[in-house]
């Protein structure tokens, strides 16, 4: 019998993580049993338990794979000079990032935006899901704050306000985008773009 | 026996709001019962029932108001000529509205940042709850519409993007703001309103 490769191993964690994203996404996190995951994956129990031992690690694991994959892209965004400004760079983010990358379609019961609120909520009870969150936002944040400082260095920006407050404020606009994605139905990313850019349209150079 | 005032019923109505909304913020709508809330006012259930006839009444009513609360605001800001900039009114917005108005405390277990992300949650599964909130979000938005408009008008933001685009966009940084002091704490809005100043502080001419 060949030995179970590679490939084969990711490719079928990848179904898992995404038919559990869909079922979270769906119906809540608690509404959600491992029966409903097994069901939508069409696996059996043993090659499902092989991989996750249970529905935390399952959405641990999908928390930290969508932040993970918003740092590396903001990473590559601050090792251009200057990286892209940020109404090109947000829109690059959430079309790669949380639309073909996250295994759950745009619109509909099984969007992403849809999945992060709910997570969001289950965040205030799960202090495991609490710790992974922190780490994860921390890292997006700390990715952030160096396409910022690119801005900066660049004079594009102006540099006497902390990076660390625009990423804060940069992540908030894609995370209340993406909130009333969920709320109030699917939206072009393009229209969060044209925001940023009127915005940065205004006279920023007052003092505070 | 003198009748009951309009200011008595006011400030009683006042009461049960502010208690449930504690209840709701700290352990989530689902997890509240109006036994809760009764202990959290300290009134009797005829008293309470005498206003709401239930949980669902109650969160509607939570809702409707501070939605109410944020549109007054715009309206009030797009009279100005011009309005005061982004990053101005947002503080404004969010120090009055948010947490003076909302008779819950700004940080910790019983903020309106903790109970706005599990209304969002609640949102996705009771229909009556998101027409309320779609309602809301709408009335909301067009106030936004206003100010951004009274912007153009006064040559102070490029003039080729739809004010609705704006107003989204304002709201979506607002909304993510608060969502991320729900998950990781309290921070000053002055926070955000430095991110706002600097973004306004890049060249947003480009065409899109």
């Amino acid at each position: 019998m060949p030995r179970v490769s590679q490939h084969h191993l990711e490719a079928r964690r990848r179904q898992i993580l995404d038919g559990a994203a869909r079922c979270f996404a769906r119906n809540g996190f608690h509404a959600t049993s491992m029966a409903d995951v097994l069901g939508e994956t069409g696996l059996s129990a043993g090659a499902v338990y092989r991989y996750f031992r249970g529905k935390e690690e399952l959405i641990e694991a999908i928390v930290t794979e969508v932040l993970e994959a918003l740092r590396t892209t903001f990473e590559t965004a601050a090792r251009q000079a200057p990286p892209p400004p940020p109404d090109v760079l947000i829109g690059q983010v959430m079309t790669e990032v949380l639309t073909e990358r996250s295994g759950l379609s745009y619109d509909g019961e099984e969007s992403l935006p849809r999945l992060m609120i709910q997570v969001w909520t289950e965040t205030l009870r799960n202090e495991d899901l609490a710790a992974v969150m922190r780490a994860g936002f921390l890292k997006v944040r700390e990715a952030w704050v160096r396409v910022v400082l690119a801005y900066q260095r660049a004079g594009l920006m102006r540099d006497d306000v902390p990076a660390e407050h625009v990423a804060r404020t940069m992540i908030a606009a894609a995370q209340g985008f993406a909130a009333q994605q969920a709320l109030f139905g699917a939206v072009p990313v393009a229209v969060l773009q044209d925001g940023l850019r009127a915005l940065m349209s205004m006279d920023g150079q007052r003092a505070s």
